[in-house]
């Protein structure tokens, strides 16, 4: 595993298309794009590493993995009345079906489901309250105490975050958040600037390879049932309207985020954490989403195979 | 297996909520909606069968698969040219999507992909030869040269067939169409009006568990990559607009048709048809996918698992 | 002339069906929708009313009219790359248009238009200065210096204010604004929140009447070629996605507001304002309408004949 | 007068950005983009002409007009079951508002909407004889019985009218016709294809110009009414998603043309028809309408002023 993973941070390294790293927050604008790093963690607790896998950045939309795990085992299904569960054809920060469909997004890995999410989760709480529940969550999963956020890409993000407070709104104009909408807002923002690792994002996916158990610490975290729904939402939707293109050629489920980080979960078989800051035109992890398809060539652990 | 397939059949048939049968085909809506029929095919060549598994029905939009199977052993990855790989977002028979993106389907399984599909394959072609050769591959995977078209059905869906008509003629409006119109459409309305039953549909479905081979027969119909690719995109959008309900209940790659079937792939376990033409709202067999939903429960066999 | 406005009052006293009061702004739900006024102001001074004709009612929408004549002669024909001049076929709160353009309205009488409009004339200037300079156009060009704004309305919206919240924040996500997000909203609620009567109304649009003179004050107001491209407008958009039908029945430029008043006029003939609270179902004046159309048949006023 | 149009016509011939001859009907493609021609006809019968006014064109989407005028004189309101009468704010060939609305053309002058009315005036006749009343209609209002189709130019949209094909099988997918597809086709096609110079068309306008009256012939063609009903619509919806602009540029009911033809009405004052085959963006007459335009400006005929 160690050499197939150097093998792929070596050819990584050297690429001269990168992509583009985000440029609409600048926070992260200013990430060195030659970064690459790659985590692959097994049940059994051992985690290969290569490249910059200790380096922290901003997970972003990979945090709404962990807030839809949070609202699943707060509401249960009635986290369903609050966002669908269907791929949208749509661009991640697009409006237009939330027109079309009463204010209520088509699922939970596009903003405006992630937003109705944190809404859902709040629960008449302070931002403050549900970020330090979020945090504790993350910290519980990855197994890491010194999981922190950054307050500067937050800051960032909510001085820039028209389009998200856009959808916001869109929503609470249908009468769909029980929260004001600017803590909704500043909460969604903070927990998009999670740091973390691909040695510890890793980490905090093993639960979903070994039906709801983090093996490598005992620790059951969701149902197997739940586990599996939760790795069906993340390969129909978890990158945007590059979902089925992420299928197709990786093949696994997997969540993306636009700090360039990707957690891509092979049931039964390992957590695997990517991260290189440029991204395609959709605003999936370029270098990341070779690489998770290089590693699936190499391993075979396509979910469509066997 | 016989069991739990006598099970399922068992509860199935007592169902009073059996969905809608379609009706915007004659043909179609005069089937007795009370039928149900499941098949099991292993790779050893084993097929567990309970219910009206042996009764032909029409495969309509499981066809599909077959033409995409073709497609890409003739044009190879040049049928992405043609059809993109993403979910529409939008039901089977949409055209909105066409008029935003230049009249290229978003994917090859909904109604103007399928279409585009044929075009592609017919290469000049008459509808007869074309068909000739569809039929030959379906007979060729699932072992079994019986197998033919129901006239009646086809001549049933071309009188209905304006919105299909008007797909296609949208889409050569783009220039897209290297065959007239009114042949590729009368070969899609008859590759669509294939018969088969839950015996045969399982056992052409083989190919895609043993990545790419029928070990039963020990053909190889694609390659491994290829197999995994096409589950893939099965998974993503072989229920139109329900595809991600699907994989959140069922966690299949799977083909639904408004004939009632469906074909599953449980990658290196099973090929699984089930039939009864009952319809949800969005076109998929009602019963069908409970049966599957039975099935995985069941069995475990989510590629989401282990 | 007064002879055909009591017949018109009249007949609308007595109507049962009467729309429905708008609820989505608590201060305007609660408004009783048994009233109804008309006033017809002549380009000679004259003014002939009826029914409730004195009584203030809140313009909202048909402030949008005074902002644009502002903002065309602040900023000339520059305004056109802040908002098109087209009918947009949504209705007045749609988003969708705005996502597949850009975030440029189609034109200044739609809610986003409308929203831009008030950031295009603010300059930096703070609301309170802003809604000064429009109350006092507003004063000016009603020739009544006692026109003010209903505060209780403007708190009410801005508390129920999300869907317009949205748009602004939508419209600022492409960096059209040049002032804060809640700097425009405040000033756009409170200058919908303008109360008017049917005869201060009807005297503020007498300068559309004479190509853009107020020929009982003697004022000219703007261009003769700017007032008929003011009137052009409120004829192809004025009336939201029922300006086709106002243009229909009636004949006459107009723009409508969801407190149930329409000014229309009549080129070189007058210019009316009604009001009845109720609406129909696309949020233009129910009976409002009626009056106009039944005023148009004894009057002879359509600028479709002679 | 003829000042006035020899002033405007010299000035478009020297004009060196003419538009774009329409290219997708290769009939039309190859008209020498060089013409210019106006007649302004007036209620007494006096026609004022200057350029190319005598000059057959292809009148195409003008058609529109006179089979809408038909629809209403055989159906009356019942012509709104089939089309609605709001402007699209899509292009004259766009699908996407028929899916949302039931396969309902919000117009009759979009292309869907022109193809619906077709089928509405059929009445079950055979394309000969329908054809055969269309032109019977058009030499009745313009007095002349030379008028007549161009064969080529039908064969040629015949031959590249997959679009239209797509339109009408979607309309009829929704059972909205009542005669076969081809058949409406056909017709549409054809009429189309009318062939008429400047001066015919000015002519054929004049009943539009006076209540409904041909005051140059004494024929009533319809009522006042309805004459000023047809005028607001083509106001609202007679140049596509330009039709905004036409409005305030021009300020006159019209109805243009791919051929290049605009007909614009001046209720009361004259009937003017223009030709260049050279289109804007939209798909309008590029210099016909900025003839248009300085006609308006020499003779203060916008309906908007006084």
């Amino acid at each position: 595993m160690q050499d197939i993973i150097d093998d792929i941070c070596a050819t990584m390294k050297d690429r001269s298309e990168r992509g583009q790293v985000a440029n609409y927050i600048p926070q992260l604008a200013c990430v060195n794009p030659g970064q690459f790093g790659i985590s692959v963690a097994l049940p059994n607790g051992q985690v290969f590493s290569a490249g910059d896998a200790a380096t922290l950045f901003s997970i972003q939309s990979i945090s709404k993995l962990f807030t839809l795990t949070i609202a699943l085992g707060k509401l249960g299904d009635a986290v369903w009345s609050r966002v669908g569960r269907e791929p949208s054809g749509d661009p991640f920060n697009s409006i237009v079906q939330l027109e079309h469909e009463s204010g209520k997004p088509r699922n939970p890995f596009i903003n405006a489901g992630a937003i109705a999410i944190v809404d859902a989760i709040m629960m008449g709480h302070q931002p403050k309250e549900t970020l330090a529940e979020i945090l504790q969550f993350v910290r519980f999963i990855a197994n890491d105490s010194s999981i922190g956020i950054d307050e500067k890409v937050a800051l960032s993000e909510l001085q820039t975050g028209d389009r998200n407070a856009s959808l916001a709104h869109f929503m609470a104009s249908f009468g769909r958040f029980k929260n004001p909408v600017d803590c909704v807002l500043g909460t969604y923002f903070h927990h998009c600037s999670i740091s973390m690792s691909c040695q510890q994002l890793a980490q905090a996916g093993l639960f979903l390879v070994s039906d709801g158990i983090n093996l490598s610490t005992g620790a059951r975290v969701v149902s197997a049932q739940r586990a599996r729904r939760i790795n069906s939402l993340m390969l129909m939707c978890g990158h945007y309207d590059g979902s089925g293109e992420f299928a197709y050629r990786v093949g696994l489920p997997g969540k993306s985020g636009v700090g360039g980080g990707i957690l891509a979960v092979a049931p039964g078989k390992a957590s695997i954490a990517v991260w290189s800051p440029g991204l395609d035109s959709i605003g999936n992890s370029k270098l990341g989403t070779e690489a998770l398809e290089m590693l699936v060539q190499r391993t075979g652990w396509s979910v469509f195979g066997h």
